[in-house]
């Protein structure tokens, strides 16, 4: 078993990691780090667990650290669940201390040495590490997974891209409450009420899109533009997406194409790696928030209602994910598990 | 003071009818008509009145009639909240039998000698009344207004299409459950969740945009593709809207022009009338469902996030509409001051 | 394996009787019956599947039959989650014609003859079965379980009856949606709302909670008094309880009553028991209803906030527990193994 | 006119006074003032206004002034919407320099020389003025309104504690989420949740009860017990009532009590009271929290499902009122119209 650390482990990404990992085969939690406010208390204390699954007994009793790379020691992998704001140093000076971190947190998401892999796409992005490490100077390394609402967006594109080609799409969000964090979002503010802004949410489902869609290099060349709202659900971002492709695609065969989708995850037989990335369904009124987002172990885009798109000329549907599993703690541990296979741990 | 009836006054658009018309200033409400079930019973009994304001006094006592034109005696003016499935053939009843009927359903929207009226664009369009009773052979009309997600869209639409021109445009809504009326959308389909369809919405959408913003003679000819989504809210139809402009449309450019539009309805000073049409808010997080909803009495389109699209070359924007009295009672009510003033009643 | 028919199956009890017989050790769904309406069709057609985890594949394609002793043919064993309306005369039918019915309606319950089994308190009942078939001349039988807050709120008191004694109990419930099946409560009543009425349901908690707790011939004793009120929660019936005690009860001994609780179920380790029928939670906050529902695989009571009550002399508490799972198929199901145990099927 | 001082104005409950002294006959808001953040900034900046009615213009535009006495120059009557923890101290701040507070805040209201007005009810408690400045030695006063759940119970209380006595009661309340200010709840612990404790407050129905019905110098002596919850609705008190009086009280009996009752505020005509304090509904499932949370303007409880009582021997009911206007801000307002036609102000 490799031993792992959760940096910001109280928070609801933290959380979602801590109970993820919770009989993993080849990862078990030895080390939650936390901030100031949680130093020195147990995990149980500190991170009033608030999932609907009980808190890992294991982990209940562990002491919290300092986010600090002094701090956490005889670990092989540093998972991040840190706040933005504070991964951009912390996460340097866990990789400069020799650690690989998994992260989250966006701050070095668009770096160009960094890569963000939702692994069935672009895991041979991966070959970023070594320029990284030869750049900065160290020999842990820091990869990353996409936003919420852009991994869940880009599983679905990305059997488009390779089949028919894309040039630009429209894409309009339904992000549930959870990934606001907690306590995030206001009771006041979502109970009969929609929030068309999410800070930050529109520009990152523009350019990481076409990051992980590109080559390791170069950005893919499509042009996206999005409009982000934040529902009153729990977890599930539902999307409506709208697709110009290059190559004239029928419903049909778009259908087709993401249910033959699969990636180096499933291929590889990797433990967190759902059977279908893609999963299609040809209800009229599905996928839906509150029923589908456990689809695949919640590791899935369910697609539905794919249909022509008068506009663009090629195709709109909705797609929906898991934006806490899929969309954070699950697809840094399927990273985390591509790069222990590829002995990067 | 007109007397007005309401078919389907029992239902949830019938009851916002019977609210609005509640002290105006020209029409009353003299005779309730609704289906078999409630034949006989005071309002008060049948309706299981659901509003927030109180039943008005003078209707709660009437005695419920019969949707038939014989049992509807005289009033100057008919309005129709009836189901789509029943409004067909009823309308043409009382229109056959020389009432005006200013309809919410869709049964006759679009046939091509009926107006399709969101008044502050396209009054012209009462001229096919004239043709409509040539080819029908009768002294009544059916008026309709446009279905609830068409009329918030489009008033926000006609002064970018007057001003810069509309190649085409791409819709995703985001609309309350009483735009389903009463029992409607069952609770265990939308606490914690999004339904991404709504029957026949989309393609009202799309098609009545069109022919609102034509001649009364012939539709526009820009293209339009939307999404339909419910999410629970109580009223108010949020939209994001992305436009492909003719000419070159800059935010700050398209923001004054939504603020200076007014149309008929405001130059007539009609009772229904909102100061403004469309209200440009440039708060970063509005407009919002339950904040902004019943701005200008419910009657106006609150725009927010005007900002440049980078896919169609125009602007996208959160545009909000309430779906009840805009979207439905409120427009034809407004509908029907128009046809008063213009002598048609 | 014992062959198993559910009745109602396509309602949300009976998807939920489904969904939990999926894998069952002793019991496998054979036939699955449903009204007129479904008749003929797939059950995947007809059920309109509405649950998070996938509709089991063997049912799938089973065709729905009648609701009709004749129609169901080769079972073992009836589960009924019919309407109490159809159900009265269909499950006295059955039995009739030799089944054993384990029903979750209640048109049978209060029937002086006919056991409502909430095991872990009552499974002594069953001896009714015996009059039952003496007076009524049949081979088969008719097991009930309670309604479903009846069935959340007796756990807890039964501990509470045997060591203390109770006079009597007041009690105010905040009932989940799907306690009404679908489609159930309309949105419109739901969303930012609270309905303090459930038809029958006061009477229902107040006479079955007796019925419960007395001897198998003869009602307790204690007085109940309840109001029934609807939140818009998907699963999970909370209760405010206060109840008073013939003997003195702190708080800490009513705990400990509680915690140590268990009942013919756990001891004869039948497959749906819980560990603890009853679990004790002294977080300040807790239980909640979204994170605390699925405790005990939704079969166990979940009790907080025990605290002296200075009005009744006793102590009150919040009881929480799953509606559609302990509440109502889950309870049946376990009815079912007791029966089995015991020799009845 | 008088011009008044709102203290923590930017909160919810300082924005609902703003918005019922918008346009009131006798007082003008003329300061508003907010903590050190604000400091400086328009009321329109700081409050974020967050109510679905425009913030007042004359008040938009007033810079945000310190909560301190000195900062607090010309004003006739000073309303504190403050937390807690800051009014104890800055309250009597006020009064020693001279003002009347109208309190919202809980710091004083059980200070035995302090009255706790709900005015219908107990204004003959002002008489604790004259004692409060004798004491305290200052010219000012501090009169408080009571808890919002506690202002919504008590209302139909007095009628029959007046009429049959009341020995003890037992109360479940399901409360709404504005009760806990802004930002509050978060929304991840409320939709489709309910959490079985608010801090405080059922210390608070207990003992402000026993105040309120007392007289100035001697609180009530029957017992109260009280559960508290909170659900996910926006505005609205819900209570579920069990009363054990001292006569036998008939539901009808009782139900005409709550009718007939009036208060100080109706016979002095004062322009925030309510025509009639308690409304009684006989539909069998009302009130319901966002149908009825208006009525009197928000300023009446209303009541439903008048019933006997099994247990304590009594009656059992369901009132609702709204929290922030009878159970704040609103009832603030009418103890200051009461304190300004006693000459107080």
């Amino acid at each position: 078993m490799l031993k792992a650390a959760v940096l910001g482990a109280t928070g609801n990404v933290g959380q979602i990691f801590v109970q993820l990992l919770d009989g993993h085969p080849w990862f078990e939690v030895t080390t939650v780090a936390a901030s100031e406010r949680s130093k020195g208390r147990t995990y149980n204390e500190a991170s009033r667990w608030r999932q609907s699954t009980p808190i890992p007994e294991a982990v209940a009793q562990m002491e919290v650290v300092d986010i600090d790379s002094r701090a956490v020691k005889d670990v092989d992998i540093v998972f991040s669940a840190l706040p933005s704001a504070v991964a951009g140093k912390v996460e340097e000076d866990f990789a400069s201390a020799g650690y690989v971190v998994v992260s989250n947190a966006s701050a070095h998401r668009m770096d160009p040495d960094v890569p963000m892999l939702n692994p069935e796409i672009n895991c041979s992005h991966v070959s970023l590490i070594e320029e990284q490490r030869r750049k900065r100077k160290w020999d842990g390394a820091i990869v990353t997974n996409p936003n919420c609402s852009t991994t869940v967006l880009t599983l679905p594109l990305k059997p488009i891209f390779d089949e028919f080609g894309i040039n630009s799409l429209i894409v309009s969000t339904m992000q549930a409450i959870s990934g606001a964090g907690y306590p995030g979002v206001a009771s006041l503010d979502i109970v009969d009420n929609v929030i068309p802004f999410i800070g930050g949410e529109e520009n990152k489902m523009e350019t990481e899109t076409q990051k992980i869609l590109g080559t390791a290099s170069k950005p893919a060349d499509f042009k996206v533009s999005s409009s982000c709202h934040r529902v009153s659900t729990i977890d599930g971002h539902m999307e409506a997406v709208f697709v110009e492709t290059k190559k004239k695609a029928e419903p049909n065969a778009v259908a087709e194409a993401m249910e033959n989708f699969v990636g180096e995850p499933q291929k590889l037989k990797l433990p967190s790696a759902p059977e279908k990335p893609v999963i299609v369904t040809w209800e009229k009124d599905r996928p839906q928030t509150r029923l589908d987002r456990m689809e695949g172990k919640g590791m899935s885009t369910v697609v539905g209602r794919i249909r022509k798109d008068p506009v663009l000329g090629g195709v709109k549907f909705i797609a929906l994910g898991h934006n806490t599993i899929r969309g954070a703690a699950g697809c840094g541990i399927l990273n985390a598990e591509y790069l222990k296979v590829k002995k990067f741990i």
